[in-house]
């Protein structure tokens, strides 16, 4: 354990904050987040349910072998085949935890569980003993203790204070919070906890997580970090790793930060009113009390490369932006950059940002467009040409008229790959400012019953809206392969 | 003043929300929000801050005038003219209220007022004592008594609870607060302040403001609503108009609203995980704590018209969705209506907001888009040809390409109406479900050194991009007409 003024950070965006409706990770995702959060120091990684699905105890095992220098934690439900689980994937880490929760609210015993008080209790030790054979760092989640989301600081605090006076042997075990949004006090609820003994809170990267999502690590670890003064407490979290994390999550998840979320959101740092703006100008520290840079916020410009720079200042580049980036893929991102560079002249991090991600999309990808034509107005009814190729090169074509030239592309692309599905939702946002700038298109659309999210960037957004779809139905078919569709019989 | 055990709500979502960097409501808009907060039964709709420019007072005066149902204040710093100027605006209200600020931290004081406690104190009096003199009904507010977004819920409980004890005549004012959201904690906050004796809370719709804006009307209004066995107290609010509004104030400031965000986000009432889910079935309390339609929030299908529905059909339907639509109004969104159902089959009721809104802001423009051609694809040069006609409908055309099909329409643009400007927002979300959907296009540009908002729906995401960004400089023209240019004398 260690010392009583350490807050640790339990950090569960890749299996509660995964959990959001319309998300879906796949391995190298979670990796690329998992390693995100272990550069960011946080304590703890719930890495995912391995029980919930072979996929699921696929990524955590993937991640307890691969990030070291953060313990991994496996969540579990309080029967054998799930500990048996969580611990099949934890054991690989180099700090492995298995988290078992049971429901413990009379309602939740009533109607979820559908046994009496005496027999969830017996569960509970039976499936701890059972954790604690495999791994001596064991959680236990009396979940729902509390209703969801429905406590009020004062209340919550006092509720951990009564824990710590009333239950004997509680300095042996370190109290854990996890506390739900629903009436937008996760945090104040989590702090409070803080403030009367609890000293592991978990959290999500953004506040994701169902319905209205979990603790936002970041705002839990700037109000500690923050106030001193007040809670007299730290935490081990490397806090310059916060906006590059938040982006992350956000680009990954496809959940959108609003501009007025505290500490991450667009306009946590920037003003408007005369008033305030005078006061800045007198004063920074006058209405600003976190310097953007302690959330590694880049100061000024963040403009560096034009299209004249070369695959060596693109590296130094990406490496200052802390991507590990392996030379196949760099082959690939100064291809696009240079492309890029051509069309918009002036590229900035945001732009390198982008280029990367589509890089590594495009390694899985089994189907890419090849062509792209499209024509449409308000007096014109919108068609599409589109041309596929496949990972042998062959090729696939067809045209389509739509309601919109989105509509159509989707179509054509839908009429050649052939695997059903619905668009449940779309959006593009600018990557940068600028009419020239690059489009960032993100779909999330549902087949085989599931969700798949894709994503594209091009400065055309029709070309990444048709990127987009591709990207998703990559990842369905990845899922669930198929046999090549008469499309590519009769290319 | 009511009882004891109502908490009144003082909606600023029109003064510190349109403050968020890159809103800009005009008259119209901000009309529309202020009848919505009339709707909802907030108990005073701060208006604007009438000294800060002839359109804040021009904004205020209308809303008193017109709004009748609730109390309408104005802001004012501790000076004559700014005191007398809100007077002018409010004096027209049923019930006027003058709120005077004035920085009261050492920190403010020093170097935002550069004055010391003796003058500042006598600045408040004299003030507060002026605004007295016009009306009855005066707010005194010291700015950043404590430092903005910077306390802890109970800390700040304890600072309200001191004043309660060491103020006197402190039971003849009304104790409000006015919480910053720079923590996530100012619904927090404000909750404690009222469990320590406040009674009245300014709040945002959504919580937008500046920064990470304030505290969040719908998340106060709720916690008090759904605990009474804590607060034991009430507010005046209609909740079930709290979807609606939120909805209305995020379209109309151009503010996203995230989907994880309580109470209004997206996901706020959605499930995702199959626990979850399980519990849901077997009893819906389980893990809901709000009735969905506590909020407003339709449950099931909102589809409910087709093309061969009528004009009887459409009207009925926009009264049932609270719209106050003039004649002239619906003769516009009928015939949107019956082109938008020839090209998708069904409307739902997002449909029609997007059609009613479109058609509100259509009325004011004085460019229209008459023709959109364009040409594009991932091996092509995307090519536009727009022709744009004045309010005497004379045309004006041009081609221009570009780095996308939007950017080449842009240029186009650009080019015939002749107002510099840069874009420095560009995003897109679809309507409602499905490929067909309509895209929703929303621009944020700068122009003559001010934002401005541009909004387009179209299920050609080209075409709504280009009338977004005709929207924007319209009302940009609006704000500072010139001559004809050049494109009119030779067309």
């Amino acid at each position: 354990m260690t010392t009583e003024d350490k807050v640790l950070i339990f950090d569960t965006t890749l299996r509660d904050g995964e959990q959001s409706p319309g998300v879906a990770l796949n391995v190298e995702e979670k990796l690329e987040i998992a390693r995100a959060l272990e550069r960011m120091r946080v304590d703890f990684i719930e890495a995912g349910f391995p029980a919930s699905s072979p996929g699921d105890l696929e990524c955590v095992t993937e991640i307890a072998k691969q990030v070291r220098g953060t313990a991994i934690a496996g969540l579990a439900r309080a029967v054998p085949a799930d500990v048996d689980a969580c611990w099949e994937a934890v054991q690989h880490a180099a700090q492995p935890r298995i988290h078992v929760f049971l429901s413990s609210s009379d309602i939740h015993m009533m109607h979820q569980l559908v046994k009496d008080r005496e027999q969830v209790l017996e569960m509970a030790r039976t499936m701890v003993a059972r954790a604690k054979k495999y791994c001596d760092d064991v959680e236990f989640s009396p979940m729902d203790a509390t209703r969801s989301g429905y406590a009020i600081p004062e209340e919550f605090g006092d509720f951990i204070r009564k824990i710590q006076e009333n239950v004997s042997n509680i300095h042996k075990a370190r109290i854990s919070v996890h506390c739900h949004n629903d009436r937008g006090l996760s945090v104040a609820n989590s702090l409070a906890a803080v403030t009367a003994g609890a000293r592991l809170v978990e959290t999500c990267v953004n506040g994701i997580g169902e319905r209205a999502g979990n603790a936002s690590l970041e705002e839990v670890v700037m109000a500690i970090k923050t106030r001193p003064d007040f809670f007299h407490l730290s935490t081990n979290v490397d806090t310059t790793q916060i906006h590059r994390t938040s982006r992350l999550v956000s680009q990954l998840t496809g959940m959108s930060v609003q501009p007025n979320k505290a500490i991450v959101g667009a306009n946590a740092f920037r003003h408007q009113s005369g008033i305030h703006q005078h006061g800045i100008t007198k004063m920074r520290q006058t209405y600003e009390i976190i310097d953007p840079a302690e959330i590694g916020l880049p100061h000024g410009t963040t403009l560096v490369l034009n299209k004249n720079s070369g695959r060596h200042g693109l590296k130094a580049r990406l490496d200052d932006l802390g991507y590990e980036i392996t030379s196949a893929e760099l082959d690939g991102v100064f291809v696009a950059f240079k492309e890029l560079a051509d069309k918009k002249g002036e590229i900035d991090d945001r732009d390198l940002d982008a280029l990367v991600s589509g890089e590594r999309r495009a390694i899985e990808d089994v189907y890419k467009l090849d062509l792209l034509q499209v024509s449409c107005g308000n007096q014109a009814i919108p068609t599409a040409t589109v041309r596929i190729i496949d990972r042998e090169g062959r090729p696939a074509e067809t045209t389509s008229t739509g309601t919109g030239p989105v509509d159509a592309a989707y179509r054509a692309i839908n009429g050649i790959i052939g695997v059903p599905n619905q668009l449940l939702e779309y959006a593009v946002n600018s990557v940068t400012e600028g009419i020239d700038a690059q489009g960032e298109v993100t779909v999330r659309i549902e087949a085989h019953d599931r969700t798949f999210v894709g994503r594209a960037a091009d400065t055309d957004i029709v070309v990444a809206s048709a990127k987009a779809l591709l990207n998703a139905l990559n990842r369905a078919i990845a899922q669930a392969p198929r046999e090549p569709q008469e499309a590519w019989s009769n290319p």
